[in-house]
């Protein structure tokens, strides 16, 4: 097989299966190439991942070391990405009074989702995390990448304790957004004690239901590491969690509040 | 730039866009080279996709006109997803008794949807669907990973109306998994009228709620052109629904069948 070839498979194996470690082996024998041919053709597609910035390959060397391929997006995507949630979020439509935004089709946006995804795996790769959870529904795709690109299960809290999830934990927890009491519950098989996770959502207002995650994944002694968000209001500007990481500010979306306003986390 | 790096970008950029339609413009700026450079170029690509079943290239001339990459999966790369489906699925604890199965790591493991999602995004391209539709939760990441591949939007039909959809569209129908009356409901804004969906689930027994989205989508005149649902169950055999594509058949899992047997719908 030709080297220009050779390189576009390596990159379609190694982009079709994010964060997986290869054995160099892998490689070698489906291109039947020398272990130094295999160097030469990681370090270009190396080279070409960092030029555009979409991700890099870690080599570890060494017995049960490998080659992965971890997504990543450049600066000058992420403010592209956000110029663009912001231009969609603007149309004054959605405005459904209350307080309330329909940001639906944002988080139903496959490309959108996408790149949001390859914000957190560039921010959260390395703290070791065994699972992305998520409490259903609107942070579903997001979150469902994020797992994939940083190959880790998918944890999706549910609303009401479902049969089909076996043996369950729930717990109440008081919700600012929509002023009352709400329900979540998490199947008992989902997670492992003593494991790492880091938690997705597609909204955050004062923090009640990310704390809420917090305070269920604690029951079962997994500790979260990283939080993810893709919009956070700005007000109440005291949060009930720490360290989160927002992709977009949102300012004044309230009854009363004339017009929402959006603006980019410019620290990413 | 060299060539050798030229594939791998063209190749990383396709695939992190699938199904968008580039201006071969796009390429021919991006990489300072002549047309007939890139149409070199895209050959290679093209023949490697080929090779590994991973997709292919369509280019479309004229005005309007481009390259588009549509993902695919080989023959042997299905039968693979499938076994591994199977061998999970195997586990006998994921009995949970009264015919339901533990599936939620399956339909929440990343590699496995993202194989999935190639599987039906191979059947239905070239059925100009507008939307992939599904209905909350489980079969979510598997939508949306085929809404991504075909980029059209995603659209997640709701068990309760929610404030935050704005006007919504409701109507009961009987499942016959739950033995009742259940209650799907659709954002108006989220389809429009004299389109076409695709529907996408994890799961179907009779078929009552795959029925039940082509009637909401039938309130706004969608017309559903394709079906794709992860497993199927064997019995009953007569269905709600017609035209569907299984990737798994589930047979026995049902009270007083002692044990229940998967099998692979090999016309895929």
């Amino acid at each position: 097989m030709k080297k220009n070839k050779r390189i576009g498979m390596l990159v379609d194996e190694l982009t079709s299966n994010p964060c997986k470690l290869f054995d160099s082996k892998h490689f070698c024998e489906k291109f039947d190439i020398a272990k130094s041919s295999l160097s030469e053709d990681l370090a270009i597609a190396g080279e070409m991942f960092e030029e555009t910035g979409t991700g890099r390959i870690e080599s570890i060397s060494g017995v049960g070391g490998g080659i992965r391929y971890i997504p990543g997006i450049s600066k000058e995507g992420i403010r592209e990405l956000q110029a663009e949630m912001i231009e969609a979020l603007s149309d004054e439509s959605r405005d459904l009074g209350g307080g309330y935004l329909y940001t639906s089709d944002i988080m139903f946006n496959g490309s959108l989702v996408e790149r949001m995804a390859r914000i957190f795996v560039q921010k959260f790769y390395g703290l070791g995390a065994n699972y992305v959870v998520t409490v259903e529904t609107k942070g579903i795709p997001l979150a469902a990448q994020v797992a994939f690109m940083l190959n880790v299960p998918l944890v999706v809290i549910r609303r009401e304790a479902k049969y089909s999830e076996g043996s369950t934990v729930s717990i109440n927890y008081f919700s600012g957004s929509s002023d009352r009491i709400q329900k979540m519950s998490i199947a008992k098989r989902a997670v492992e004690p003593g494991t790492k996770a880091i938690v997705i959502d597609d909204y955050m207002r004062g923090g009640g239901s990310l704390k809420g995650i917090e305070e269920i994944l604690h029951e079962f002694d997994v500790e979260v590491v990283g939080m993810g968000v893709a919009m956070v209001a700005v007000k109440p500007e005291k949060k009930r969690v720490e360290n989160y990481i927002p992709i977009l500010y949102i300012e004044g979306n309230k009854e009363g509040e004339k017009k929402t306003k959006f603006s980019a986390n410019e620290e990413l």
